[in-house]
């Protein structure tokens, strides 16, 4: 693409870094925001710039947080005795969305990928280790992606606490309560079969 | 989606006001930015902020450039009897790229579209009647797209230059070059047919 403006240039460069957003897209982006007020331009700058500097982690979790220990963490109605490991906030406000779970997460900030140079050093485990060693947890979940990455991290961590005494699971993988057998990848099916539920389990969950 | 995170929820929701993020790949691409060293947010938010607040169009063609006539407008070599009219910068980079036309550009910025409130007098188009009633201009090509707005823009300036002596064209529209008959939709392939071109003129183009 050749372009007849430095500053639409370095534009449609520093957009077309983000994951998923070609040059194409990345110009149509920025000739978008040509268009509208500078207003909107400035409002989107702002946050970008407050959150990227101002960001926090909950010293707990380590999920995004405004404040010092987060409003999950910092709930006395949660049980702190279960901690879901998960691999960002998108998998936290995920699973809150549904209700369903009580407990506490912690987020490691990805999953353990030499490919991309990321080991476990670069990612909360030493911290989550500290805490099931410290006592007070009895289980940890698991629900990193099923992807080579989520296996070795899960497989990392579960290597890391032989000998203790916390109970570790991950969670279910089958075919999607609506979906269609027909529909769905071997492995989603296969998983289904053998791990299987007492017809009663399904029952109470319906 | 709940927050656990004013700022976070704020550079999310800046970031899905651009056309087709919505709010979950908003809060992918804000996440990505995160895991990278603060100098890519700097980086892009800078270069986004100069963009928008230095921007600077043609004196001449309203294409964006840095110069204040630019580099397609003050070359001598291409044709200033020859003018065709785009919507945006992109058109002008689209058909610069086929290096087949040596005229100049007018550029719209936009088209003609009530529903959103888009009247003539929010594009350039006095600007580019002034251009062809002070004489030198011979023809006009339209390359705007083949939507209603485009029609309708095509249309009004066509109104506004009854009776000058300006020759009016639109670009070809038809089957693409290696475009399969069987996958064209009906209206491309019966425009096709209907400014069918004698085979003289297609071998001189071959
Ligand atoms: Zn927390
Ligand atoms: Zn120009």
């Amino acid at each position: 693409m050749e372009f007849s403006s430095k500053l639409l240039q370095n534009a449609v460069n520093e957009m077309s870094q983000l994951p998923g957003i070609g040059k194409r897209t990345a110009l149509r982006l920025v000739l978008h925001l040509l268009r509208q007020p500078p207003t909107q331009t400035e409002y989107l700058v702002n946050a970008l710039r407050e959150l990227r500097t101002e960001i926090k982690f909950c010293k707990k979790c380590h999920s995004i947080s405004d404040i010092e220990i987060c409003e999950i963490c910092s709930n006395p109605n949660r049980k702190n005795t279960v901690i879901c490991v998960v691999e960002d906030i998108r998998d936290v406000m995920a699973i809150e969305a549904t209700s369903q779970y009580r407990g506490l997460y912690h987020v490691l900030g990805g999953k353990i990928s030499p490919l991309d140079g990321i080991g476990p050093q670069d990612l909360t485990i030493q911290s989550l280790l500290d805490k099931v060693k410290s006592g007070d947890v009895q289980e940890l979940i698991f629900a990193l992606s099923a992807t080579m990455e989520g296996d070795t991290t899960n497989f990392y961590i579960y290597k890391q606490l032989e000998g203790t005494a916390v109970k570790i699971s991950t969670i279910a993988r089958g075919i999607g309560v609506n979906d269609e057998l027909e529909y769905a990848d071997e492995v989603t099916l296969g998983r289904s079969i053998i791990n299987r539920v007492p017809f009663e389990n399904a029952l109470k969950n319906s």
